[in-house]
């Protein structure tokens, strides 16, 4: 264990929470993540409003079994509200928030006793997650898997960290995006985090819903691979904010795209029943296998236990070796 | 100073170099940071082949009180290859090349005693450096100001680092890219890197060839910002490589331009003449104002020995405090 202010406040052994990666982390993943000492969180993803989502309620049921948080996207729960009531109903610990205004949630998640977490992708949204009285802010680089902004983590954590220390220095904070193994986690820590969101990593892990032929591809690529594009949601008629993007590993259909993102936005949804059905054939030239640039480090798919106990074992060896660097 | 296998082999007391920024890293910027106890590169850039670029055998004679080291834009190089040669008369402790094929000019390099630190944007440039005997790969992420690639540090370099282990355990790893402070120092050696390049910290320093409006409007800006684009180059009239962007502060020209880049290549130098003149005029909602994301922790504009001093010694008080976490 490595105990920093997120593994007492949260009261966990280990600084590391998986991501709520939405059609990914159902209820075993979160469930073993936690066991392993972890935070584990169920994605809630688009409240129910996406087609194919894993049925939210289910998933929450096999999380009981310990800690577990639940996740949204904000701007999707807003069009589902009573999805929050229903997963507050479960008493998660915690419920992590993204991409849109938590302030409209907060008063519900408060009064629930849940702790409020906050993923933000450049520092003009902090002070909506201060508002909101977040336990903890995300910061999240452009680096990482799925949905994200522009900020890269290695200089988007100490900005925010400076921030949080002169306006709101009980808040945590946690760096996602890029963090993939120990070395991820000891970087972080020096940058001032109080603990890691790790996504991709268990994203192919045992326990996790992606399908086995996404993992298959992703091991065999490097973080070269992938490719940050708002052209894929405009295509395929999914209304994100025109400030996000969506990293996955490039393939046909974006080597196609690529630079067009103002033509697509022209054609929103020209592609929708081309992605469904491409979805429905497992066609990964046109389906997005939705991972990050770490994934030039995912050479396997192990349970989570395994993850977390390498990440946290890697993480402190570093730790331990960097103060024997000679200094003067 | 901290130790590590950079500055045994480069025989330096700490391991931050200096980014070889063109237009900026003159003679009196390398000295400065050499005579601190990192290691100074002059920004050769585009070899003279571009406009207004300062004399770089001027700049070479003013570093050349102690150790330092010239870097150049490879591609621009091949069209100027004499100002490697005269660049080379002036005894370098090393060469950095970046954007473009540095097998090139490696045996004239290796000829003159001179180190090759050879920086990649992606993973797929590795086998180049190596094939031309680096003695040191940087690893670059697009959170860095001016060119660059798409890989973010944080996950680029970890995967650099292990291909090193596997292929060249000899040949030294170096990052930049979003590092600005001792917190991106620690951070980096906990990926396995052997040192840091900074680039944006030292743009900001009282030795920088950077025109004092130019930092006066950086350090009032936030890492949110700088853009990453394609656009400017293309509408300048810079032959750059499709695969390199430039980032720098955001500004009304690129509030045009933003997401227009296949329009901006279809009139490549549509804006020569304008950009030639907002320069003359230092026009900052045309011209660039070349950072990187780092900028959000840059607040004033000191000597440079003071940036080395404060990012090793911050660094090392990290570095010590991480292993007084509490492990078991």
């Amino acid at each position: 264990m490595i105990q920093t202010r997120l593994t007492e406040r949260f009261q966990i052994k280990h600084p590391v929470v998986c991501a709520p990666m939405g059609f990914v982390a159902g209820g075993a993943l979160a469930a073993a993540v936690s066991a392993a000492g972890g935070l584990g969180i169920v994605g809630g993803g688009y409240a129910g409003t996406a087609a194919g989502e894993p049925d939210l309620e289910r998933e929450l049921n096999v999380a009981k079994s310990g800690t577990f948080g639940v996740g949204f996207i904000a701007w999707a729960l807003e069009s589902a509200p009573g999805m929050l009531t229903r997963a507050l109903q479960h008493s998660p610990s915690c419920v992590f928030l993204s991409f849109g205004d938590p302030r409209i949630f907060a008063r519900e998640i408060h009064a629930a006793g849940a702790a409020l977490i906050c993923q933000i992708q450049s520092l003009s949204q902090i002070g909506m997650a201060l508002e909101a009285g977040a336990a903890a802010v995300v910061a999240q680089g452009t680096e990482a898997g799925g949905h994200g902004g522009a900020r890269s983590t290695l200089a988007f954590v100490p900005e925010v960290a400076d921030h949080l220390k002169r306006h709101s220095p009980e808040t945590l904070l946690l760096a996602a995006g890029g963090i993939g193994d120990g070395r991820g986690l000891a970087a972080a820590l020096m940058l001032g985090a109080d603990g890691v969101v790790v996504g991709t990593r268990f994203w192919a892990s045992s326990e996790a819903l992606t399908p086995k032929s996404h993992t298959d591809k992703a091991v065999k690529a490097t973080g070269d691979s992938t490719i940050r594009t708002k052209a894929l949601d405009a295509l395929r008629g999914m209304p994100w904010p025109k400030e996000y993007s969506f990293r996955f590993l490039r393939n046909r259909l974006m080597d196609e795209w690529d630079g067009r993102d103002e033509e697509a936005f022209r054609g929103f949804g020209v592609l929708a029943a081309r992605y469904a059905q491409a979805r429905a054939e497992n066609d990964l030239e046109t389906v997005a296998v939705v991972c990050g640039e770490i994934v030039g480090l995912v050479e396997d798919r192990p349970p989570a236990s395994q993850i977390v106990h390498s990440i946290v074992t890697q993480a402190a060896g570093l730790l331990r070796n960097g103060a024997a660097l000679k200094f003067s």
